[in-house]
């Protein structure tokens, strides 16, 4: 697949995603983390625009310049922006207006590509392109939070991304005390969050080849897992009782039975599913229930080929932190990674949502603890 | 006009209004008292369909049982419903579903009207138009507010809703000691606060003829009015420091001249025009430092057939309490004045947003002392 | 009694009032609120020094000149001041340090005295001995709030403050339409806010010679009246529900009989005493469920001679504003009472706190709607 | 030393450090993190009598039940407790019935341990001793900002904490690749966090002999730190506008110089001084514009011999999460680390205000990113 494909079919996907959607969805944000579709795909544009277009092609004009303004999310060095809260105050511009940016920056950079790249720029088109991969995902999970809170349960499509998922025979894998190579050292992409490459000495352990399953969560809660303080946090305990948390995110209980929301409507949870939208104070908890614990990002990466991919993120055991070595890149660019690192937590493997390709066993997702609107879920070690 | 045709245009005039809108403009909300187009003309529909049509028309079914929850503003016995500040997070029912509502709600309406009504009904349905023409000034007041936070400055219609208004010369009519008749005493229609007619004894006063103008406001602003804190109430001072407060809403200086956004865009203050978008707090705080006072809701109503109305609901000393023998109506109607009667100001008059016909010498328009976002001005008093 | 005799005993009630304290006492502050007692001796001695002696003794000397920060109030023409929910967090000046500012002030207020004093100083003095009365009563209702979050539940004295009062036989006192004559118009001293002095004409009407009892209001908690929410202004229902009210602040029910914390601990509710502690929303809420109303402050003023004056100040319907002609003082002395005339209701009475000789029938005492730690009571109006 | 004497020493040093103290000092908390002298003094107490002589003595009465609601932490499992951030509202007990409270307890404890212990009762009571350390430590800490916020700036002592301390020549230590022993292998006490021991891989590195002094610091704010966003986390940044922060907390610049609050009142900052009461966010950044790093704790330790001790606690790159094969103890001492590992950096070495004896180079410290209240220094690595 040469290079223009590439791209072409990158960008066609996140329009494909929104095929479904009325036009007013694509408006709303029903809480700061939730963006609305609009600016996910005029935000996706902007960074090919902003990073790109705006320094690599000469000549180039930007569509609107008030758009840095609306389209950027968080680099300092590009200068002010709309607030992240208020990203679903703004009518204008209007869903074709964007769409138009999007034809208009494709153009631009199909012209670029078609003229030739340095490495340079070629880094810069993987990373937007991996970015809009991200935000491919996150149209998704934004777009679920958003419907979730309406009282007419909207429906995204038939399909619930909750698929059934035949969970292998429950058995731990054994992974003796070593030294382990960690972070990627190959040829192709990868964040830099990824790097230096180096050697860590774990300990021996064993880890669970499937994920957990909404069964053996809902006897977590059956337990009285979250109203015994023991199995949280200090913080964990303060979120369950602020927010009167007693199932994972989307859940309800009707006539007796759980149920859960999905891109699909309501629909009854399957015991057999791993459990889904748990954030990390929950995976804790569950573990500290079982007697077990969440893997370090290390352990998992150590063991990634023996395990089976739910299509959950996993949450681990480890902060996000910079590898030995670790490098940000120069300019607004390297405001991508380097400064999210405290105060999050590492997901390891991919999920039902993250388009095809985009994983990696040395991937490096990140989220707040207490966030559980991605499909996230649980792996235990011990 | 026989009473079907009041009422569709009553309802027509609604969606008049919401001609200029694109799709998208129907669905933000950018704080929690400017709803969305799209909410204003469910809301106003709902009102017919609850306290009317469901009780008043037999057979009539729901249009959808959930609207009760996404379209009841405030109205606790008819039962829970979305926060006021989430109206703007809903992408469904869709613009062209709410339309829908507003037909099938006006096809039973008129249905019913024809069928002859009874007093009762009769004035449920003076209340419910009166209710949509509330909303139809709310309509371009809160959507004023919320283009006004999107940087791309959207325009709403040519028409600024600035006119230029012809100042009387300024003169102060005097209006000597006595015993005046306040509230409402005819046979028409009048919103429940107007009432009962009662007498007041009014000390003599001198009331100004025309409205403080834009000029003379921004004498108050080049005084230093903003910062000296003897022409402020204690919350009103609070108010200015914590917001940073130096001009009315919606002004802001761009090359060392006064501007403001209008429904036509971004504008120069025209000094002549009546100052607009002021709340209590400024307006008390302009006529101390004119050793003035502004006038209660009784002086204004004894002095109003000598003013000049000014298209500004006016700002008066007055709390907005209940008049003496002051009854609700039974049930959820009786929700719509008299719990509001606390910690409000009383505006009267009647603004260039005000739908024609609507206004009254005792119309009793109520607010927050620290809100401007309606079109409000300043009549002096001393 | 001589005017020096006349500053020695009010100054003296407030260290008597102090005499049970332990010296910890003097320091916290639980709530924005109720300040500590250290600071209620400071600041009505720093009253005197900065309006008084700064101006009116030549060579006074500052005690110390930071206490303008630590002792000022709310007066912005003096300057800077410590934070009102930041009075509890001072340990210094001590205790005896306070004791010693007192005495270095009396001394030199009665040096002042002893020289005789201006027309202008006078009314100076004044305001400060009855200013000193005012934080008198507040120093207790302080107090009582700050012990009341304390789990030993600490006792200021043997007496509760919530004697036995005779409930004289419930009967409403007719008083007939007709202009009557408001505000003081006296010699002697008052405050501003009761000034002009001026006519009203009122409706008749009938109002309760005695207040309501503990019984009465025991019986609307029974009907369910914290329940209903047609008893309730808009702003008050969410009151209710954002913080869980079920009955009057200081209440709770222990096997199954209310008590109420008072300043002699925790001691039964007495059936036959005025209902207290109940906030502007009770007071009105308690009205709605009776079919009855509250007073306006004219009506409480019109028929005062005529009622039992039941040690609770009485909550009227009357917002706090100015009356005509009222004009407030020149420089910081200015911002007394004016700059509080919005969003709070008066008060008319006085309570079993208030200093005996402070109280007047004219006299308008205010809070804000939602605070009941006044020694507060309801009186009935139809 | 006997463990009679051992235990006598620990407890009467907090006294001790209570001599200077006026009575008042013992009340105040003017923020959530900095607890009255009294609540420390009555918590350390109270951990005693909780957790040893409750179990462990026959017979032993309670000194006052309410005390377990009052001198409570945050130990769960033992029951509701007065909220953090309100001990400062309670002026009861007194100052004198704590000290009460600590001779009961003393003398209740000493009889226990003349009786001889279990081995299990003698690990709680090395756990209450190092408890009651961290809170000699506190007492100090929480002091300096309780004082710092009062206008009269009061002073503890003539000893201001910040001694000069010869900074050796700047050099950095290298140390080799390799795996290093992490962790607490020996006889002695230590806390549950610094187990199991356990193996780690690490990189070479270099990292600096001696700790950042205030003349590199100030260098660093000379040269736009605070304003280059570029040094800063994302949440650093937010922390950092949101606070209008410019130098590091208890400075301040009067006529153009540095100065600092003191346990010995205001002081000019000393340049050969090491830099203190950053917070992590800032050594952060000052390590980022160094061009340099903070080390890992595994580092700090594998290289804690080679360095210069500077009396501060020293920030780590490292999050506070749990070793292999960590386990906390049962009931509620069990929440004594465990239950904090999420959100929080671990700090080693030791600070002036650390009481001699209770350092230990396995020692983990912890404290949230934001937080610079401890005696709080940088040591930078490569």
């Amino acid at each position: 697949m040469d290079i223009q494909e590439r791209y072409t079919n990158v960008r066609k996907y996140s329009e494909e995603l929104c095929k479904p959607l009325e036009l007013e969805d694509y408006i709303p944000q029903a809480v700061e983390f939730a963006s609305p579709p609009k600016w996910n795909l005029g935000h996706t544009t902007w960074f090919f625009e902003r990073f790109i277009l705006a320094n690599h092609l000469p000549g180039y004009k930007l569509f609107n310049p008030t758009y840095d303004y609306i389209f950027n999310s968080y680099y300092e060095n590009i200068g002010e922006r709309v607030q992240r809260k208020k990203r679903g105050d703004l009518s204008r511009p209007t869903v074709k207006e964007v769409y138009n940016y999007r034809q208009y920056v494709d153009r631009n950079m199909l012209l670029l590509l078609g003229q030739g790249i340095s490495k340079k720029v070629y880094s810069l088109l993987e990373l937007g392109l991996n970015h809009e991969q991200q935000h491919q995902e996150l149209l998704l999970t934004d777009l679920k939070y958003n419907f979730s809170t309406n009282p007419l349960f909207p429906k995204y499509s038939d399909r619930a991304f909750c698929e059934d998922i035949k969970i292998e025979i429950p058995v731990y894998v054994e992974i003796p005390e070593g030294i382990y190579p960690i972070g990627y050292s190959g040829d192709g992409f990868c964040f830099d969050n990824e790097k230096e490459a180096h050697q860590v000495y774990l300990q021996a352990f064993q880890i669970s080849k499937p994920l957990t399953t909404n069964k053996e969560f809902i006897a977590f809660i059956e337990a009285g897992g979250y109203q015994n303080v023991n199995f949280w946090h200090f913080e964990a305990w303060k979120w369950v009782n602020d927010n009167n948390i007693i199932c994972p995110m989307y859940w309800k209980k009707l006539d007796g039975e759980w149920h859960q929301f999905t891109l699909a409507g309501l629909r009854k949870v399957n015991p057999e599913n791993p459990v889904t939208h748990v954030n990390y104070y929950e995976a804790y908890a569950f573990a500290q229930w079982k007697g077990q614990r969440l893997p370090t990002e290390f352990e998992w990466e150590a063991a990634s080929s023996y395990l089976q991919w739910g299509d959950r993120w996993e949450w681990t055991e480890s902060a996000y932190l910079p590898y030995p070595g670790y490098k940000k890149a120069e300019g607004a660019v390297g405001e991508y990674n380097g400064k999210f690192m405290v105060n999050q937590k590492v997901l390891r493997g991919a999920s039902v949502a993250t388009p095809r390709g985009h994983e990696r066993k040395t991937y490096r997702n990140f989220f707040h603890p207490h966030l559980g609107y991605q499909f996230t879920g649980i792996r235990l070690a011990k």
